[in-house]
C-alpha cells in the first residue's frame, strides 16, 4: 500500500457523500488521500504503516502456506457479512485448512468509478474487523480503479501466509479407506443468505450467512487430534465439489449417510423454493474434516466443544473405489450418486 | 487453485473459438477444467499441481517480504508487453524494492463472461514465461467470472513472498541528506508505449514497454552497496510521485539535476504530442535508488554494467528540507518544483 501520505493540504475526503474517480487510482495526491484516510486508518499496524510496497516481518520456524482468493460477492452487503468480512474470512480459512495459523494478508482492490466512499469505508471497517478478530494483520495493499461500467462496485482479493506446526501435515490426497469424513456445521446457510437478499425474499427467521474465520476450531482441533489428513471448506460447489476433489486427490470413493448431514431446516425450505440442493450450496464458515476412524469420536468431541463446532456430525466414510465415487445413502433407503456439477448454480457467491 | 482435476469426461476446453462463461467460476466440472487445463499446464509446478487451495514452501532463514499488486492495464496486449507478464514483474519488483529475493507468487483471476478463452491461453503463458524468466513459482491461484458488462475482459491479482538477506535494511524512511539519488535507466517507456498503442499513434520508431522483473539487477547492486538505503520502482505517477512519497516518508527534500535524467528522444516527442510529462509517466522495469554519496560512484558502475541498468545515471541528491520539496534544476538554469499530480494523467496504465 505504497503512495500513502498527504503531504500538502488537500480537502479532506468526503466520505459521506463522495465516491470513487479515476484519480483515486493515479498514483497522485488523490490516492495517496483515499489510502491515508480510509485504509491506513481502519488496518492500523505498524508494518502497514511504514507505506512501503511490500511489507517485511518474520515467520519463525515452521512450513510457511500461502494462499490467495478474490472475492466478486454480489449483493456486497448480505445478511452475516459483506464482501469486506468475507475477504478476510475465505483467506483466513484457506490458510487454516493447510494446517497452518494465519498471520499476514495483502488487500487488494479494484474499485469501479462511482462507487461511493461510504461503503467503500464501511467494507473496509468490516474487514478491519474481521482481520483483528481471527488474529491476523492486513499488511501491505493495493488500489485500481477502472472506468463506470467496466467493473462492478468492488472487487477485492486477499492473499495471506501462515506457518504450519511442525509435525502437522494436512492434504487433499490424503484420505485412506476407513477413514471419517466429518463436518463442523450446516450446510447452505452462505448461499442461501446471498440469494434470498439477492432475489429480496424474506422468510419467517433470516436467514444469515454463516461467514466466519475457522482457525481457531482447526488449532483446537489439530491440537486433539494431530492424526488430522484433510482439512477442506466447502465454498463454491459446496459440500459436493470438495469431496469430489478430495476423492479425486487421495484416489478414494466417499460414502456419504443423508440423515446425518446437519442442514436447518429454514435453509432446507428455501433451497426447495429456489430449486437449490444444499449439497451444491456455498459454505463460508464450515469445514470438511477427515480422519483416521479410531480418532473420530474424539474429534467429534473437540468440534462439538467449540463454539463454531456446535452441529458438527460424522456425516460418511472414506472406501475403496477406482472410479472415485462419491454417493450417498438418503433418508428413503436409496443410493444417490454426488456428482459435481457441470454448470453454474449461484454465481458470484463469494 | 483448487478444484483442478478432471473427474470424468468433458469435452475438451476449445480455445480457439471458445469464451469465458458463468460456469467457469461456479465451482464445478467446468471451472476444475479451466484450471486444469490452462493453469495448471502452464505454471507446471509441483506445489500447484497439489492442487489445495493453499500452497506449502518452506522459506529458510531470513526475514520474509510480502506485497500485491492488482492489474487492469489497458490494453491488455501492448508493445513489449501484457497485462500477463506484467502482473509478475509488477509483484517481483515490489518484492526486489524491499530488498526480498523473490520467490513464491499467487495468482488471482477475475475474469468476464465471453472472455476469449485464447487470449486467456496467450496471457496465462506470458505470465508463466515472465515467472520463469524471474526465477519465481506461481503456487496458487483463485479464479472468479463475473457478467458480461460487470468487468473488463481480465484483472488479474498477483501477491508474491520473498526472503530477506540478513544485514539488508531498505525502506523509504532511510534517505538522508547527502545521499546520492540514482535511476537505473530512461523514464516513461511503459506509459508511453501504453497511450501510444491505446491511441492507435505510430512513431517511426516503435515504443516499447519496459516491463521487465528487477530482482537481478537489485541481487548485483545489493551485493556491491549493502549501504544501499531506499530502492523503489517508480510505477503509477512516475518518477514524481515516486520522490516525493520517499521525501516525505524520510522527512528530507530532493534536488534533480534535469540534464541528468534520461529519457529517450522517442518517448520525448511522443510525450510532448500526447501532452504528458516524462516525470509523471509510469515505468515498469526502472528503480530509483539512494546511497551515501562515498558509494555512489561504486552503485552507478555495477548499475552501467548490468544489461538491465545501461542507462543508469545519478540524477539528484537528497538535502534537508523541512517542507519535503522535491525541486529540479532545469537545462534552462531554473528550479521547478515536482509536485504529485492531484488528478489524473494516466488511466488504466497498469
Amino acid at each position: 500500500m505504497s503512495k500513502i501520505k498527504k503531504k500538502r493540504s488537500m480537502r479532506p475526503l468526503d466520505i459521506k457523500n463522495g465516491r470513487v474517480d479515476m484519480s483515486h487510482g493515479a498514483g497522485g495526491r488523490a490516492m495517496a488521500q483515499l489510502i491515508g484516510d480510509l485504509f491506513i486508518d481502519a488496518f492500523d499496524n505498524e508494518l502497514l504503516s511504514r507505506e512501503h510496497d511490500a511489507a517485511m516481518f518474520s515467520l519463525g520456524k515452521g512450513n510457511v502456506v500461502m494462499s490467495t482468493d478474490s472475492f466478486v460477492v454480489s449483493p456486497l452487503f448480505f445478511p452475516g457479512g459483506d464482501i469486506g468480512s468475507m475477504a478476510v474470512h475465505g483467506t483466513v480459512n484457506d490458510l487454516a485448512m493447510g494446517g497452518g495459523i494465519p498471520k499476514y494478508l495483502t488487500a487488494g482492490f479494484i474499485l469501479e468509478e462511482g462507487f461511493a466512499l461510504s461503503d467503500l469505508k464501511a467494507i473496509v471497517a468490516s474487514m478491519a474487523k474481521a482481520a483483528k478478530d481471527a488474529g491476523v494483520v492486513i499488511v501491505t495493499g493495493d488500489t485500481k480503479v477502472v472506468e463506470k461500467g467496466h467493473g462492478d462496485g468492488i472487487f477485492i482479493n486477499t492473499a495471506g501466509v501462515g506457518v504450519v506446526p511442525e509435525g502437522i501435515e494436512i492434504c487433499g490426497d490424503r484420505a485412506c479407506p476407513g477413514d471419517a469424513v466429518l463436518i463442523s456445521g450446516t450446510l447452505g446457510d452462505h448461499g442461501v443468505a446471498i440469494m434470498s437478499s439477492r432475489e429480496n425474499l424474506s422468510f419467517a427467521t433470516e436467514i444469515v450467512s454463516d461467514s466466519q474465520p475457522l482457525n481457531d476450531l482447526v488449532e483446537a482441533m489439530l491440537q486433539d487430534v494431530p492424526q488430522l489428513r484433510v482439512l477442506r471448506d466447502p465454498t463454491r460447489g459446496g459440500l459436493a465439489a470438495t469431496l469430489n476433489e478430495i476423492a479425486d486427490q487421495s484416489g478414494v470413493g466417499i460414502e456419504l449417510d443423508e440423515s446425518q448431514i446437519p442442514v436447518r431446516s429454514e435453509v432446507k425450505g428455501a433451497c426447495e423454493l429456489l430449486g437449490l440442493d444444499p449439497l451444491f450450496v456455498a459454505n463460508e464458515g464450515k469445514l470438511i474434516a477427515i480422519c483416521p476412524p479410531e480418532h473420530a469420536e474424539k474429534l467429534l468431541k473437540t468440534m462439538q466443544a467449540h463454539p463454531k463446532g456446535r452441529n458438527a456430525a460424522i456425516i460418511g466414510q472414506i472406501v475403496k473405489d477406482d472410479r472415485h465415487f462419491v454417493r450417498m445413502r438418503t433418508t428413503f433407503g436409496g443410493v444417490r450418486m454426488i456428482d459435481w456439477m457441470a454448470g453454474e448454480q449461484l454465481p458470484r457467491i463469494c
